[in-house]
């Protein structure tokens, strides 16, 4: 792993939330995006060694919505930047991690992404963020 | 805010997650230690650019060991990194967010730490922690 590209936050309405790390916790939004494949509206909020990543459910079948509806708002997920997903995939599932899914698929900010299950993990869901061109 | 410290996640038992952080994702443990007043045994793994605190309850009555009842294991909180605790307790207050102790209270590393509560920040559990010494 690299270092923790970003902690997935789970939240009902992104704009009210982003209001709160703005002029709350006086934080600043680098980036506001649809991930359609994933039915979320995303906001990426600079915490300066790390990303805040702000996930609003599109729609009600979206992951996002299922978590809420079953835990409420909060840590959806904390992703680890990698440098080769496809090496890491392999080497974690050798070692008995189980993976979501067999393949990468699309996430925010034009990376490629994989979730580890929190079952191997110890409860927390980790993903691992292959960014396809530089920051 | 200056950055984020560390990431706080419940455990059952520490020896077996670490084994997990360690030897399969690869990172390394920085400093185990116990919080008598939180009734926690505490792990700091380097993350790189942020801490992973794995927290394995001590008693039964330790607010861990209620979380992982509750919930399971799982992230418990995220740390920001503050230079005057008091100051943004107070800045906090004025600003209506609902802290969970009025003084801040010893935390794990020498730290001295506030809560805000998950209501105030959309779900999230934050910790507010000043190192009274040098990293």
């Amino acid at each position: 792993m690299n270092k923790v590209d970003h902690i997935g936050i789970a939240v009902k309405n992104i704009e009210e939330s982003m209001d709160y790390y703005i002029h709350t916790l006086g934080l600043e939004v680098m980036a506001i995006e649809e991930v359609a494949s994933q039915g979320v509206k995303v906001a990426f909020i600079d915490a300066h060694n790390v990303k805040i990543e702000l996930l609003e459910p599109m729609t009600e079948s979206s992951p996002i919505a299922k978590f809420i509806a079953k835990r409420g708002e909060g840590v959806h997920h904390i992703a680890f930047g990698v440098s080769d997903i496809r090496t890491r995939m392999k080497e974690l599932h050798e070692k008995g991690v189980q993976l979501l899914q067999d393949e990468p698929k699309p996430g925010a900010g034009g990376a490629e992404v994989a979730f580890l299950h929190p079952k191997s993990s110890y409860g927390v869901l980790y993903e691992l963020c292959e960014k396809t061109k530089g920051e």
